[in-house]
């Protein structure tokens, strides 16, 4: 898996990554109807970094729980490597708020169970690192994402906030909202 | 007093109060570098509603701790009524968060202690009860703000997270934010 700044060849494949997550509508608050232009300029918004996680298809097949199929995937490119994942990584605020950085991780629904989350998230850290800032907050991890909550928790992050209700999930109704942080220093 | 939705008549007198807040840099995780438009722009967001309270000559002079100066205020209109504070209210999120409203404030510094906070707050709840807003929460409430965290418990808000050291004060160092939080259904 090589983990590397997005370039705009990327954009069709974080494309397609995002409209799947946004559409299933659970896990990120954003409009499931959000078009293509005005989730790419969020994704590629001037104060943001932005990555992609790529797989060879050698190690696609040999993910855990990566599915193959015999049709071509919507993001495979022709260098047989495929964009499994993408984040984002930048302040989290301006001004006196702007040592603390915020991010956001989307896995292709194909490639889930592939440790490609993960690996995204321990690259973020060491990035964010490097560029100084001193933690990382998320602003907004949906109580019923227990898969994130746990690799955060795993991570390093805690809840350091509840938000009762602030998420209406498509299944369950409202739910509560988390606010997680960790210090970068230690 | 009287608060109203802004026009575009209300960017002098609404820029005036910004740049004094985030110049100070004390209350607000804004650049105090931010340039005019990219702060009106911010303040007149599509998603955003924008209102100014607005005191005529009679009730400044009256305001508790609102000064009067023989110079003319560079915020005073020619209708002998001035512009002494503004506030947006907003979804905090999109999608599945779009139930819950944020909003911010700002009063012009010689308007302190006249009650402009408290009515403009006042006013918020109102009419995020009306747009059908179910809560409304502030995201970044600086520890050091006694003022506006007092008003806002007097008012209803919970802290409900705490985030360590988040935001750099001009005097203070790092302090402590709060994520505050009030339901608008009881």
């Amino acid at each position: 898996m090589q983990i590397r700044p997005a370039t705009n060849a990327d954009r069709d494949a974080i494309w397609n990554i995002f409209h799947e997550i946004i559409a299933a509508g659970d896990t990120y608050a954003f409009d499931p109807q959000m078009p293509r232009e005005e989730a790419l300029a969020y994704w590629f918004r001037a104060d943001t970094h932005t990555y992609v996680a790529e797989l060879d298809r050698q190690s696609v097949g040999e993910a855990d729980g990566f599915l193959g199929t015999a049709t071509p995937s919507p993001t495979a490119s022709k260098q047989g490597r495929r964009i499994a994942g993408t984040y984002i990584l930048r302040p989290n605020q301006s001004g006196g708020g702007a040592h603390v950085a915020n991010a956001a991780f989307m896995v292709a629904r194909d490639a889930e169970g592939a440790g490609v989350g993960r690996r995204m998230a321990e690259h973020c850290l060491t990035e964010a690192r490097r560029m100084g800032f001193r933690a990382m907050q998320f602003n907004f991890v949906i109580s019923t994402n227990t898969r994130a909550i746990h690799l955060w928790e795993q991570l390093g992050f805690k809840i350091v906030g509840t938000l009762p209700g602030s998420f209406r999930h498509p299944e369950n109704g409202y739910v509560d909202v988390y606010v997680m942080y960790r210090s970068l220093l230690s």
